[in-house]
């Protein structure tokens, strides 16, 4: 697949070339722009793409389970088609290392083969039929529910996964799953990258047969454009990977709308580490090792990088401490995403640094030039942490934060004092067993993944995957944005009583012609 | 059980007498008050309520599923238990007569019994277990979902079931089957009612050895006891049936808060009825007799009440016209349940009668005495419909609105125009179908329920039942307040990532020790 960057949105099958100013992409690495410009969307463009959207819902939702699978599929193909093309630009664009988005890049191919075997399946239907029973009193009418999709779909893509959380990541496979048309925003920190994997969207949409408007991106400068977007009244539904204030934000204009619809934000999370006393008594070295891995991977700019640490006072918590320390020191400044995720780092680190009781552990290389960051570790009491809400903010980069606390309660009272988190760790040995199951329930209550004896970074894509969790780790806790289960988010439920076989769709009809599991009288019946 | 009315509260296990200030419930038949006084909550009252609830959460979501259900059938025979004095306290205040009021009480029993049913059966947990790949590059862990109870969950009952949308309906029925700790808001229309239910629920806290908080009923006159629950931290989730303007204020109450939390609002919808040619010729008379049956029945006050019907200008609209006005002029004037609802239902009609373009088609028999309303049925045009937004407010109450469209192009795009609906309605006969199969795609966009030759009043308590809809119609369109789904409102996932077995929760284990089916490395396994 032979496509070129040209600095053009797409608006349906058009390539569109925005007028309301331009903007280039920068290279991080360099500390340089990289050619060509970019158009940036009038409002026209925006009204154009959300216009051509809805127009194209009722048919797109209309595909059968097959069509719609093979086109999630047909863009995963079209990705891996791009070629090389795509992993350089992406490289040139983020500063991150090209194996890393050659595995970015299958990573975001099997997200869309999970959701075309999601989408066959159809469990996500939720097809459920209740018989008539016309001889109670009263009568009981012929009641079937299943699951449509919301309507069109505004993405905005993070800026730490050009590929996996972007204009073909997981919000866009699982809308495009549940049958909703997908207006993509492009990220500025990686334009061109955009531009080759929307072309490839496209041409899956032409190949496939659908209605042009099922895909859409434009570009736009500052937040206006995506406001514009999420203010369209065709628009039913927001997925955001991103700030905390960003995710906000659209939280804020989603609720203000005349018809107020869901926004899926996945926003900050401090990912805590609970060391547990049996897990650290003689393995604080290994311990500290794997914990410095996972906190410098990607230079930190992971959503489930492990930000913070919880461990009790005494020689073991020493011992940790100096091996991590130790562990920190070599690692090399690495080349953050954007100049502004730099500047944030930096000055994150600054606050953190100079907040009264807080002691630095270690910092890693010196920074180099560009956007290149140095890993920080820093401590302070449970005292200290209950005291400052700001030591709870997220420091997105390779900084962490080493809690000490005098006892096990101490060590619960963090615990229940944290905002919500997408994932909580703990390294137990079968002697902490009393104390983990003590802390499970709070942790089940703060976090959306809870995992023992490994790191938090790491998303695997599958069924029982939930990237999610309370606020403010998320806008909405009762959802994941990764994981088969994310299609959930785009589909609302519709009863049908006494509908005429052949005006049903074909998941309620008595026959089953699509052949998938459903709940009748209040039974699970397989497929 | 033998309980007795005295003006309190419940908080836990005490029953409280409110110190700020008191208040009488109305009988609207004989528009007069109701001894006792009511005392009404303090600021401090919400607190003791809310905390009660945060602190019995963890216990309440860790009984097992037979104690949960026990609880619930628990309640249900407690209820029946207070035998007639709850059915004679409950005509007084809602002016509802009393079989109706039986026929409510058995409704709420077997809601309580289905969500018994529902939580032995665990389809709720969701549960889905990825199997490590230890031998994959990159490795797998093992990953296992489930869902749990988002937390305590503020319940605002509505006025027009007193008890199978009130202080046991279905909000807290499905709250409660998901584990979460319930805080009522008594409604102020019928505080008898209400605390004799409170107490029904109360008693079976205690009888079934569960944490007192799992259960506080508050009194509180206007929006301020509400927006205090609401707002409180420990508070999750909220579940409310009333009007859009007291939806709406909740709805930015819970978004406006430190951690946003979802409402269930259901709240204003004036459920469409489409005539089809086919159905209509030949069949006016039956279809209007059944049309002002169902428009007048409990004198208007449900929320899925026709206030709209559509159909094609012609003969067969005159003669549906002509047997609608001579079935509703006898309909005689019923008590509404409040004072005032009757204003805002006087308010309403007149304010629409005004309306130029809209005509009077008939009225039924003069108000009487107290809070008694004439039903009232009117006529205008598609266009004039389409010119004026008034148009579409819900007037609770016994009125309706003929559109006399000109063609179906007109009757396609009144329903384009129209706001999200608790219910469609279609009648149609075969000639009908190819019409029936254009309108289905916007009737499922605009409705949560689409019903065949019938009327959109009586919702059945089942699986499949969807009691909800696009804005206004509820404040989250991805939900049901009544039905087996309902419990999903309260619930969110979370993942075990290589958590050890005997700290897994017991729906998660190897062995499935409850029996229930779970979604196996992406196949559904029968329990």
């Amino acid at each position: 697949m032979n496509v070129s960057i040209n600095g053009e949105m797409i608006i349906g099958q058009r390539a569109v070339r925005g007028s309301a100013g331009s903007v280039r992409a920068f290279d991080p690495a360099k500390a340089a722009e990289i050619e060509p410009a970019f158009g940036l969307a009038t409002e026209a463009d925006v009204l154009q793409a959300c216009t051509l959207a809805e127009q194209a819902f009722d048919a797109y939702r209309a595909t059968s389970l097959e069509q719609r699978a093979r086109f999630l599929e047909t863009i995963g193909e079209n990705i891996l088609a791009l070629g090389p093309a795509l992993i350089e630009r992406a490289c040139a664009e983020s500063g991150l290392p090209q194996a890393r988005l050659e595995g970015e890049r299958m990573r975001t191919v099997n997200q869309l083969r999970l959701f075309a075997k999601v989408v066959r399946d159809g469990l996500w239907l939720q097809a459920t039929l209740d018989s008539a029973l016309p001889e109670r009193t009263p009568p009981r009418a012929d009641l079937r529910l299943r699951k449509i999709p919301l309507g069109p779909v505004a993405v905005f893509g993070a800026s730490n996964f050009p590929l996996a959380f972007s204009v073909a990541g997981g919000d866009t496979a699982s809308a495009l799953a549940a049958g909703c048309p997908v207006v993509v925003k492009a990220h500025g920190a990686h334009l061109g990258t955009a531009e080759l994997v929307g072309k490839a969207v496209q041409a899956a949409v032409a190949a496939c047969g659908l209605p042009e408007g099922v895909f859409s991106m434009i570009i736009g400068e500052g937040r206006l454009v995506g406001q514009k977007l999420v203010g369209h009244p065709a628009i039913k539904a927001v997925g955001f990977t991103g700030s905390r204030q960003g995710g906000v934000a659209l939280m804020h204009t989603a609720a203000a709308r005349k018809e107020p619809i869901p926004v899926y934000a996945e926003m900050s999370s401090i990912n805590p580490v609970f060391m547990l006393p049996g897990a650290l008594a003689g393995n604080a070295a290994k311990l500290a090792q794997g914990f410095v891995d996972s906190l410098t991977l990607g230079v930190g700019q992971f959503c489930t990088n492990p930000g913070l640490v919880l461990a009790l006072e005494g020689a073991d918590l020493d011992a940790f401490r100096a091996a991590a320390a130790a562990a920190l020191q070599p690692k090399g400044a690495g080349t953050m995403l954007t100049a502004g995720i730099h500047k944030a780092y930096r000055d994150g680190v600054a606050r953190r640094a100079g907040i009264d009781g807080v002691t630095e552990v270690a910092v890693g290389s010196a920074e180099g030039t560009g956007c290149a960051a140095q890993a920080a570790l820093y401590e302070c009491s449970a005292a200290t942490f209950l005291a400052d809400p700001a030591l709870e903010d997220e420091v997105f980069g390779p900084s962490s934060l080493i809690i000490r606390c005098r006892d096990i309660a101490e060590m619960k009272a963090v615990a229940d004092h944290l905002e919500g988190q997408l994932t909580a760790t703990v390294h137990a040995v079968a002697a902490d067993a009393d104390l983990a199951a003590k802390l499970l329930p709070t942790l089940e209550r703060k976090a959306g993944r809870i995992l023992f004896n490994g790191y938090p970074t790491g998303v695997e894509v599958s069924h029982a995957m939930v990237h999610g969790g309370p606020f403010p780790a998320t806008s909405d806790s009762r959802t994941t944005s990764v994981g088969a289960t994310a299609i959930e988010r785009f589909l609302r439920p519709v009863c049908y009583q006494d509908v005429p076989q052949d005006l049903l769709p074909e998941a309620l009809r008595d026959a089953n012609p699509l052949g998938i599991a459903r709940i009748v009288n209040g039974e699970l019946q397989a497929g």
